[in-house]
């Protein structure tokens, strides 16, 4: 299938505009781009401009407000409770993610709860904030249903991911994961491709292992380390569903196919001042020398590099800004048609390669 | 072999007596020996009184400091950083966890990082300490290299646990889990009875794939998610090892055979108290639903009972609060030698059944 290569900025120019048109304020509209061409630059594309279509109609539908609102509803000053007022995820989240910031320098640390909030992208895009402000940066948020409780085969908590990063003298090291061995997107692929998938994936609609991909994809992907992936997702779905006063579980409102009631989505923030540890400069040293050592370590038979979290999509990133994003045939048409529906001029024609 | 189940408070009274021998004052030998006991009774043997040889003998070597002093080094109203200036770990442990619980109470949340410590026992027996306070207790503390980076078989970090919980009207809900997929001592055990391992629980020396447990033992175990495990253990050391000053990775002075250098160890301790986000009868009301929500979810073929985080330990607990603290010939004989060494008398042999 083709593949278009798009320079990131036409991109997120572009998807920026689209935004526009269902009432977001420019630098709004702006932010939540950027955030959707960044998880493009770095090749999580689940989490790119593939979500425009959805994000377009929930604002057209009223369901998400398009001008962001935050209301602190407690505030103390290691905390705070938020209420996103069912603004845009990405444009909340990265003010929220700023405030976290701002308490932490004078805290030590900020630990922030968010209520009513929508699909925020990825946690990636707040942490390598926090970062670049020589923060230790953690978010989390939860999600609908897709993994089941261990023993279970219904599922009942979302890939709630948790994302950390710290900052070093070169490009900040960020682990961003999702609770389960392998995303439900991979096994649908295999069970397209007609290919087995290995044991340990996914259980069947009953709830039996399976490395039959048809019949993964109909049942559910698994947890990593079975109880403790389990305990990750409960976790993260009782800090940002329940401390949090938002939904949990089953309860959340479905992004995909819900037009009516809001996701009421929850959230966590945390930063920690590195700077009220220890100077910086040393911190920095230090995690340069795990990287050093790690980089250094014998590698397994038929691997080359030894990655740090987040490296290969910084990597990745890099290379992209440069060669322009990738996108499938079918996402580059649906970008076409959403400038035809509604009306702004499609600037995607220039390929670069 | 033989089992011997002795009462726990017994068990404990005759740890702290032993400890006491070697300098620890009254309740500070009480909470050491608490601790252990503790982990006997929810089954976590690996860090219960099974450890007392080793405890006892760095005491002796003068190698752990046998008074318990804490020194804050940097305090803010959401952080400290705090030095634990070479005491038992347990000690320090349950004085720094206090410390967060009542610093949150006034913050919101508070974010403490610990050097100059010592293995600490069990992390769930301080997560436990902040829910019976109303808090959302967390911990994590490094250890020396058991798990290698993604990618390579040479250990760099510890098996670096990480422990949350929060309180609920029954029991607190707590996850305590090591980023690997298996302890190291379970494929020593499928060694020592000539059983083969499962894939994905170790590799070899030269860093294979292995179902061979002779082969697995002189490797590596492997982390949880492949690369998202290696995450987790390397995110715990930078923060417990690096951000507090401590120790980290492959510098960590070992326990078992250094006798001369203070370990190092680093720990974080981490509360969010409740009541700053919400009434704490509706968390826990809450939380009670998720817990009876996933009670009645559908079972896996062969599941009797989908367990919560924590519920097999607290279960195990309050069984072995009846009937006795089980434990094996060779621990029983190492506790009766420890009593002779130590001229403490042995008050173990009442057996209970």
């Amino acid at each position: 299938m083709e593949t278009h290569y798009i320079n990131w900025m036409v991109l997120r120019e572009y998807c920026q505009k689209l935004l526009e048109t269902q009432g977001m304020p420019e630098d709004e509209a702006l932010i939540t781009a950027d955030s959707l061409v960044e998880a493009d630059l770095c090749g999580v594309e689940s989490h790119g401009v593939s979500r425009m279509t959805i994000y377009l109609k929930r604002l057209e539908e009223g369901v998400v407000n398009p001008v962001c609102e935050i209301k602190v509803e407690r505030e103390y000053p290691g905390s705070a409770l938020i209420n996103a007022c069912n603004s845009m995820g990405m444009v909340a989240g990265i003010r929220i993610m700023q405030k976290c910031i701002d308490k932490a320098k004078e805290s030590g640390s900020c630990f922030i709860a968010v209520n009513h909030s929508n699909h925020f992208g990825m946690a990636f895009y707040y942490v390598k904030m926090a970062t670049q402000q020589n923060m230790v940066g953690i978010t989390m948020t939860n999600a609908p249903p897709n993994i089941a409780p261990w023993g279970s085969y219904r599922p009942y908590m979302g890939t709630n991911p948790v994302a950390i990063g710290v900052p070093t003298n070169e490009e900040p090291i960020i682990l961003d994961m999702a609770p389960s061995v392998v995303a439900m997107g991979k096994v649908i692929l295999a069970a397209k491709l007609g290919n087995s998938i290995p044991e340990g994936w996914a259980l069947t609609a009953d709830g039996r292992p399976t490395t039959d991909a048809s019949e993964g994809m109909k049942g559910t992907v698994l947890p990593i380390g079975g109880p403790k992936g389990y305990g990750i997702a409960l976790f993260v779905d009782i800090l940002c569903g329940i401390l949090s006063g938002a939904q949990f579980g089953p309860y959340l409102g479905n992004m995909w196919n819900d037009f009516t009631n809001p996701q009421n989505l929850g959230h966590v923030f945390c930063c920690i001042d590195i700077s009220k540890f220890l100077p910086l400069e040393i911190f920095k040293e230090k995690v340069g020398q795990i990287k050093r050592d790690i980089k250094a370590l014998p590698k397994n038979p038929g691997v080359d590099i030894i990655f740090m979290p987040g490296e290969i999509e910084w990597t990745r990133a890099m290379e992209r800004r440069e060669k322009g994003v990738p996108l499938s045939d079918t996402v580059y048409k649906e970008l076409k048609q959403l400038g035809e529906k509604y009306r702004v001029g499609f600037t995607l024609c220039k390929e670069e390669k």
